[in-house]
């Protein structure tokens, strides 16, 4: 056999041409920072596999997992609405097909709406010819995030973009520090709470007498996470502001919130918008310990649950097994 | 001369019988921080003269200064309640009497009632046999500034006895980070704004969007001092929740605040009830030049003003000129 001599051959860059993520679960509102405070979890999360079509538009071909007939119209999807953002604003010439694996119960108070614009996000702007920084995906995730809970919060999109405790505002994240050994137990009781009734609950002006403590409680925390200690974030993680109006929507909570605290816990609340619970912690086993107590608690009104335990300073949302085609 | 030889003598402790300290102005609210967050400034202070005596009581001998007819019934006086507070919780059988010397403006939105407060206590601390912690008068001087404003807030008191940035919730200080090279502006319009009067403003609830954003706009305020970044402050160093309430009380607020707003300022809002205004700036020669132009906008409706600049890691309150009696 005569080896055949050619010309070397040029290596010509290939358009990607899809691309998947998954961006997990997130504890929201932290008792002390409704619609501004959030931290990611080690725990479940939503992944979404995004197609570049030639297309100008945005279909969703799928929702797979634990999704109880989401809408497939993008305009009425979160992901959907966030990537349609993303198209306009960019004047994207190409459009984009959307399969959805939701791994994060709906109305669980885990962020599984806001994962999904996530997980969306980022797998579309890998396909891009200039990916974007993550932080200038923010802007296109809160369209998405209204789309579900009719209001422009980032205390679940900002965590999932950059990982562990995030300030969201409306107009910028910034990541905060969190000592490596704090962790949190997360418990999410077979239950069914939509964001916007959650939301509905809050209806009402709030006293001033309120605000300063709440803000006073914000303030601690932060200066706590700033500084590393424990002892400022446990005078401080107190929700007086939210808790009150939202704790009738969560079954047994004031038994769950004592499970939670009985743990050398820092502070413990509601989860975004409920039911799930969570408490903070300076050790992972005072975390298990909790997450153990928490769930017995909801199993005393019958309610089965998943209970999980993360560092506080959890994961940011990825990119996952990208293909390259000719 | 023939020296004489003597035995040495003895140096017994003399009980220290009368102390003075001076407490210097502060910039309360900060524009994020309603009641909680406040800082010194290098400017006016008041003075306290305090004796101990053997009666078992408070006694106000005099007060001079800038005070227009201040109450000299002890319960009726801030001053003379911190000390009365003090007494009570110490279980003292002493008594004290007290001159102050009212340096600080009345109604000027600069912490006068706190000043007194502060530098009472710190001058009577001396002339106990084991003085206290500077944070363990906090308590004594709340129940002195309740009687001035009706209300139990810190926001003056925590930086004149700790000086600089101080966050003060109901239970606690923690002084917070400045970068030294800032700045505040400082302007005092001659007009008297009565602290009752400003909080009667607030009267009403708050609605949560205008919550969430004032908590947005203090989370950034903390994380700048603490990062020493100046874009964070800037961004967040807005007054979204009381601002629009009060600044109907002072004449001329919005050209007065846009001529703060115009020396490259990080923010500008009331100081305290008003009507003093503050900027701050990353440097002096900003500063400085804010505070003459804003004193030209008091001056175009015809008033008077002092204008200050400090440093916004200001002073503690101190003694000074302690004599010791046989």
């Amino acid at each position: 056999m005569n080896a055949q001599l050619r010309e070397p051959t040029m290596t010509v860059p290939q358009p990607v041409l899809s691309a998947q993520a998954v961006a997990y679960a997130s504890i929201a509102n932290v008792a002390v920072g409704f619609d501004i405070l959030g931290h990611s979890v080690v725990g479940p999360g939503d992944r979404a596999e995004v197609r570049r079509i030639a297309e100008p538009e945005v279909r969703i071909a799928a929702i797979y997992g634990c999704a109880d007939a989401l809408p497939t119209d993008p305009r009425q999807n979160t992901a959907g609405t966030a990537l349609l953002a993303l198209r306009k604003a960019l004047g994207l010439r190409h459009g984009f097909e959307l399969v959805l694996h939701k791994g994060i119960a709906l109305g669980s108070g885990m962020g599984g709406s806001a994962a999904s614009c996530v997980a969306a996000l980022i797998a579309a702007n890998a396909l891009l010819e200039r990916p974007l920084p993550r932080e200038a995906l923010y802007g296109f995730a809160l369209e998405g995030e209204a789309v579900a809970s009719g209001s422009h919060h980032g205390d679940n999109l900002g965590p999932m973009l950059l990982g562990g405790l995030v300030l969201a505002t409306r107009e910028r994240l910034l990541r905060l520090p969190v000592p490596a050994a704090w962790h949190c137990a997360l418990v999410h009781p077979h239950l069914v709470l939509e964001t916007r009734k959650a939301r509905a609950a809050l209806s009402g002006d709030f006293a001033l007498t309120d605000v300063v403590a709440q803000s006073g409680n914000l303030a601690l925390v932060l200066a706590g996470c700033f500084r590393g200690e424990a002892a400022l974030v446990r005078e401080g993680l107190k929700d007086v502001l939210i808790e009150p109006r939202r704790a009738p929507m969560v079954p047994n909570f004031a038994r769950v919130k004592q499970a939670a605290l009985d743990h050398h816990a820092l502070g413990a609340s509601i989860s975004g918008g409920g039911p799930s619970v969570f408490g903070w912690y300076e050790c992972r086993e005072d975390a298990q310990a909790a997450a153990t107590a928490m769930a017995a608690a909801f199993a005393e009104v019958e309610l089965l649950s998943d209970a999980l335990v993360s560092p506080i300073d959890g994961p940011a949302a990825h990119l996952i097994d990208t293909e390259t085609y000719a």
